[in-house]
């Protein structure tokens, strides 16, 4: 039976952050290698409180097939969320998914054929990388940085190819916690407008704002080319798995096809619970709790890093999200200094995982969601010590 | 933004099921053309349970993101389940899945290559060719009925093609509600053993035997070919999505690397439900209640069969599932019977929806889950009457 496997799955990238992670189960060593949100946040009791109500409110019709669209009431919650926003979409503008990863799936799967053009970002979203790899596209990738996206590198592939899809995270991204600003968003906007690309604005920490001020989501600025992603991971629970697509009229039909062909439908039991979450708690006090504990802890990894850190390191600077991006003088290798940092009992994630086609690279993702502000000290003193010692030899 | 679609989701065919099933709102109407299960007999008070002591157990476990496989203790206890019926998988051979049909999905993304052979049942499970479909293989459609697959035929397709994926649902199948005898099953074994075709068994109703005795799995028959799929949904309840894949060691690298690219991983809340549920409770019994009503139901559906349709209707013999085919004389169309059957305020669905490009046949899919013996005599008695209305026109 050898050899039988598709062409497709022999080209998706494993991840080496999964590798990675092993690691950070010896509890002496401080992780900025995951990427999770913190579990200490998680509104245990009121999602217990929760689900005992749906249990009494709607008895077996939660727990009987339902329809592949997603439960209406969590739809409209979603949709008026958008109106609040000024960003037209009804409720029929919304698939609910399992995360935000099957939005991902389930897009390129109805867009993309074998060696079609997709614009990702660099460094960029392994996941997306992941998904979109079994569709086999043909990668464009285009720098990002903390000017949001390098708009003439952008131009050039509008230039040469014929992109079916450009993905991008541009609230406080991952890997690299970068934003797009207004202005470099609306140069996106015009190099795309008139094409046959989607853009496709995938928006986890959106909500996850700690300083600065939002700029508009590309659903404003290329409104008939713009698919937004969301989800419920990083605002209340990961682990429930939900996420939505939002997206024009014409692409719900054959998504909706998709997400019956995946798997009929998400399940209706954790969509009712989590509408019935939102209903009954003060969500928005929920979440300005996250925003306050993370910032703290954003606010601790930059000042460490500046602290501790050689002359030659730099680093993003992050107004929200989960992430930021740290790098060592050119030439140097954030895989070699994690031989180091293990050493000294601290791991990062190496940038060149966020690259397609890279297996060496300066630069380095650092976590800072799971962690009070003086591990990130301790952390950042560790790995500030490592890089001196990587210097020096 | 026209043209944009990928050529393999104008491939998917439309669920004709659907658009009956909103005829079936009209409270007057007896529908046999449903396939659900029986929401009375679903667990309510015992799942209510089983979450509440989830919350308390597990707490924020239950609720971060979890691995790509799936629970352990779920999975040992799906092993745990084959290893009692004889056929070795370990916990490392399951894979949690959304419901079976994304078993589907993913077994199709890892083997599938555009223009691949693939076998199918005829008539079919519609849900599987939808999801084989997006992957465009090279259908082989392979008759089935009262005495399995139909050798012959199955022998030819693999002289002259090199079918990479057979499908079967040799328990109960849906629409057909028929099961291949032992002998049968033996053949297709011999059939397929030493070529590179994976054989696949969707195994959804092999639980709800009614009458009868159970025949071998495929995986005592043709071990190191045979792929198993589970689901919850037709013992438990369907809205929590919960099924499995059961494969071979070398697959389950490539159906994992699949998995973590549709959706990172199936909500573990839900799969801890489901464990705490199998734990708590006396599952057997729970079982053994679905099938006392579910042969009760058979039992009527078939004698009303017998007593109201004209001679030259036929019918298959069920001894277990949620269904009966029935057929019309040849040269009869079941859509041109449907037009009557709703004059009579009675429905089904037409067979040709099992068939791949064919737009009538004669024959219909008749459920019997999900309504008390009296309604089904009543709905077969309308039944029958349209039946003698159509042949006398």
């Amino acid at each position: 039976m050898k050899g039988v496997f598709s062409d497709r799955i022999s080209d998706v990238p494993r991840s080496f952050i999964r590798e990675i992670l092993k690691v950070a189960i010896d509890r002496s060593i401080i992780s900025f290698a995951g990427g999770l949100p913190n579990r200490d946040l998680f509104p245990v009791a009121a999602l217990k409180e929760a689900s005992a109500r749906v249990f009494d409110i709607y008895g077996s019709d939660a727990l009987q097939y339902a329809n592949s669209e997603g439960f209406l009431k969590l739809r409209e919650y979603i949709a008026d969320r958008y109106k609040e926003k000024g960003l037209a979409f009804t409720p029929d503008n919304i698939l609910i998914t399992n995360g935000s990863q099957q939005g991902l799936d389930l897009m390129a799967k109805v867009i993309v054929n074998e060696g079609d053009d997709v614009i990702i970002e660099e460094p960029g979203y392994l996941g997306a990388i992941q998904a979109f790899s079994l569709y086999k596209p043909m990668y464009h990738p285009v720098p990002v940085d903390d000017y949001g996206m390098d708009i003439a590198a952008l131009q050039r592939v509008m230039s040469k190819a014929r992109p079916k899809l450009m993905y991008t995270v541009p609230n406080f991204q991952n890997p690299s916690g970068i934003s797009y600003p207004e202005e470099n968003r609306r140069a996106v906007a015009e190099t795309l407008e008139g094409s046959d690309c989607y853009l496709m604005e995938d928006d986890p920490y959106g909500e996850l704002r700690y300083t600065g001020t939002p700029a508009p989501s590309f659903k404003k600025l290329l409104p008939a080319q713009t698919i937004l992603l969301g989800t419920f991971s990083k605002t209340l629970v990961p682990g429930f798995r939900l996420g939505w697509i939002a997206a024009p009229d014409d692409l719900m039909e054959k998504l909706i096809i998709a997400k019956q062909a995946a798997d009929l439908h998400t399940t209706q039991f954790i969509q009712m619970i989590t509408y019935q979450y939102l209903t009954d708690n003060d969500t928005e006090a929920h979440i300005r709790l996250i925003k306050d504990r993370y910032g703290k802890q954003l606010a601790a990894m930059l000042a460490s890093l500046d602290e501790f850190c050689p002359p030659g390191v730099t680093h993003t600077h992050p107004q929200g999200g989960m992430f930021i991006w740290a790098a060592l003088p050119q030439g140097l290798s954030s895989r070699v200094l994690l031989d180091y940092a293990l050493k000294d009992k601290v791991i990062f994630v190496p940038g060149d995982t966020f690259y397609i086609n890279r297996s060496e690279s300066n630069d380095m993702r650092l976590n800072f969601s799971c962690m009070d502000e003086n591990m990130i000290r301790t952390g950042i003193e560790r790995l500030g010590k490592a890089i001196r010692m990587m210097l020096n030899e």
